[in-house]
């Protein structure tokens, strides 16, 4: 499937554009014209003849140009028949964001719209889904308020709701996507045939995945193996909800799709190499650790903190999820007590002391950084009155720059540390607000790359028989609902 | 222990001052100038005449009134000199904030320091700490550079670098604080005694704890039963670091304290009826939601969303810590039919759709919260366009003020969201940010009530067989290291 005129159309058709404000055909509209599109808009209603200095077109049969995408806001029962007239411009993208389909028990409905797009070779997203968006061409084709930063973090979400929220947050987290996309009912493009196209898209490092179900365990498996076990791997990081009885009936209730018996799921992540999330807070975390950070292993982990308590803490979180304290090599011990006040601790973490200045941290970042004991590293700062937030992440981004090891910066606090924080974002460094979070991101990192190494094992590949297996478990899950 | 001159002291000198700035000596003159403290402050060096508009002493001797608080930041060993000098001017508490005396082996002066004070009745906090802070009086005896806002919440921490983290992300989180305050190495005032002061301070509803080592487990395990049998119990929640063996190893090598084994501890804290909190965040959102709920079962949980990934993610996350959702009353059921969309879902979760506005939020609210079936409410909202964040804020804090049920509010999102989150605030409601903790913490809400319960059934009461059992292992765990 070619999802370039999804998510690179030079033309856009909004079918059911609408001049009343906070309405679904109002917000696509709107978003398009504001937010820096380049490429055609073209508003489609009979009623309307001008919508924000554009002019309105009565019906897609006028319509004289061709058309990359549509994006359809009108009642249910009109649909299909203004995809079949799309097509006939030469539409090869359709993005349906009305409702009413089968999620209301109208299942000929949505078998009709996705026979339509089949029919004329159209990819069809939705129906009942926000939209979808490209910051690369600030393309906000949903009605969503919010143009994200341009980054390299792909989103996935089956419900559209947590997308305008994970705009919000994605703001306030300093957090940039390469797609983001709402998939509604998934009638035709799903989450297999997205991380296909954007296993291929240079702008993509990480794949972030909202999923209430998953269908067809086996393609699911052989994709993300295919994508993972060769040279450019790319990681999916999945928040699947339902993994509790009452979360599966509540997804019967809100979706009517069938959720699936969790140990399933998780026996399929396991096999494919993807990384599950517990709650939305990690997908952020997950998706900062895994977007800027080279997919090198995190095994033996060193921290630099001016701070004991969350030294420890963190020490906890990282070797309870499966990382290592590095045991720093002699010569660096022996550097670091060169440097460092007598009262610092050159034992792993390595504490700089409350009063530490950018100066400490950037030589323990220097000499750790050298450290062939090291893999990781995860830097710690709490605010001092004599803490140099700025200088401090400047000394992490110049260390990032110069190493291959993966690195995570958690500038603790809110206000105070912002400077710090915000040039961190700026240089593509990896942060997280409270330190265990980092560590946690940085285990599943090691995991993934152990993951990766593993499948690239020729003897060890994955084989029918596993497959079958899931699939069988998979089976039984959604024969028991 | 009378903590009264402590937290509420008349005059405080400051043994230390200093005229240079980033240091601990100006840092702690400057905040109780600048910060809103209306006592008496009497800075004490013997180099400078006058900092920050006040008159300094040069030696404490000389010092005419009573003073009721020293803070004292010169080098240790004339530190026990200058508290036998502050004993004669009656003084009743010190903070010592100056390092140099277990931590680096100075066992004998952190002796000196507890003999001097106790001959003298005088309570010592530190040494080795950040200081003391009590909003109320606006009184920051600390070198942590913000005052936080007034509210319940008591926080005690073992380490001092963590307190100015928490301070920060405080003001950006909402979270008010009734006593806050850093207690090092713990030479005398120590967890247990603060507990007992904070039980009886009307102003704190939760304490709050940090630490990487506790001892006495059967002290803890009385006092905490004592508080908490009575008729006015008082949570505590406790973020214990060390839970690894690499992070009891990082603890040794920071304090110099035995961690003792984890399991021995989770034994203490169930036994105790302590929750204890699994990271720097959770702490946070179990304040919120401890302080601003009153003490009521939460066991089943209504949740309330105007969309459906985010009420299936937090019904995950409810059911899988312990909490049911609440069968709605067939009452309830029709009401809610009568009010909202037919495409609205009036099982639980409620569905009250992306298009929510205020009205369908407080009509949905002020019936639930009349259902026999519901103990608590979570009241979950994604920023759509045509979402009234502030009237919907305004529509939880009404059914919170009618209802004793406990309420958790998580507008989910950044920026937008923020108005809305502000008057939440304000009024006292808790709120999260990310649905899932919210949940978790009315699970831990929940477990703390249903403990408070049994340990008041005089047959089930906690007896000494059971204590020596904890103190058994704890011992065990401490000869261990």
């Amino acid at each position: 499937m070619d999802l370039q005129s999804l998510f690179y159309p030079k033309t856009i058709a909004i079918i059911g554009a609408s001049s009343r404000e906070k309405t679904v055909g109002n917000d696509v509209v709107k978003n398009l014209v504001n937010q820096g599109y380049e490429g055609k808009i073209i508003p489609i209603n009979p009623k309307i003849e001008e919508l924000y200095g554009l002019r309105v077109t009565a019906d897609i049969k006028e319509v004289e140009e061709e058309i990359d995408l549509v994006v359809v806001a009108i009642p249910a029962k009109f649909v299909a028949e203004n995809l079949r007239e799309a097509a006939k411009k030469g539409t090869k993208a359709a993005v349906v964001i009305s409702a009413g389909f089968k999620e209301t028990g109208n299942t000929d409905l949505e078998d009709e719209l996705r026979q339509v797009c089949q029919e004329n070779g159209m990819a069809l997203v939705g129906p009942n889904c926000l939209g979808a968006i490209n910051p690369e061409i600030k393309m906000n084709a949903s009605f969503g308020q919010l143009m994200p930063k341009l980054g390299h973090v792909a989103f996935i979400s089956q419900s559209g709701a947590l997308c305008t929220a994970v705009l919000d947050y994605a703001q306030e987290l300093g957090v940039g996507f390469s797609k983001f996309i709402s998939i509604g009912n998934k009638a035709d493009v799903d989450e297999i045939k997205l991380i296909k196209y954007l296993a291929e898209d240079d702008q993509t490092k990480v794949i972030l995945i909202y999923a209430e179900e998953l269908a067809n365990a086996r393609e699911f498996i052989d994709t993300l193996c295919e994508i993972n076990r060769g040279d450019n791997p790319k990681p999916v990081v999945i928040l699947k909800s339902g993994r509790t009885e009452a979360g599966a009936g509540a997804i019967a209730s809100h979706t009517g799709s069938l959720a699936g018996g969790d140990a399933a799921y998780n026996a399929l992540f396991k096999q494919a190499g993807m990384i599950r999330a517990s709650s939305i807070k990690e997908l952020f975390d997950l998706a900062q650790v895994f977007a800027r950070n080279p997919l090198e292993k995190a095994t033996n982990l060193a921290i630099i903190t001016n701070a004991g308590g969350p030294g420890v803490l963190t020490t906890d979180e990282a070797t309870g999820n499966g990382l290592k304290m590095a045991k720093l090599s002699d010569n660096t011990k022996v550097k670091l007590d060169e440097f460092l006040p007598a009262a610092a601790s050159s034992h792993n973490p390595v504490d700089v002391l409350g009063d530490a200045q950018a100066d400490r941290y950037k030589y323990a970042l220097e000499v750790i950084a050298q450290d062939e004991n090291v893999d990781s590293i995860q830097l710690i700062m709490t605010p001092q009155s004599m803490t140099e937030v700025e200088e401090t992440a400047k000394a992490a981004i110049e260390t990032k720059q110069k190493t291959n090891k993966p690195v995570v910066v958690s500038m603790m606090g809110a206000a105070t540390v912002k400077p710090g924080v915000d040039l961190l974002n700026k240089e593509g460094v990896a942060t997280t607000s409270f330190p265990e979070p980092g560590a946690k991101s940085l285990a599943q990192l090691d995991k993934f790359v152990a993951w990766h190494k593993q499948a690239n094992q020729p003897s060890l590949s994955f084989n029918d028989v596993d497959k079958q297996k899931v699939s069988d478990i998979f089976a039984k899950a959604e024969a028991k609902g």
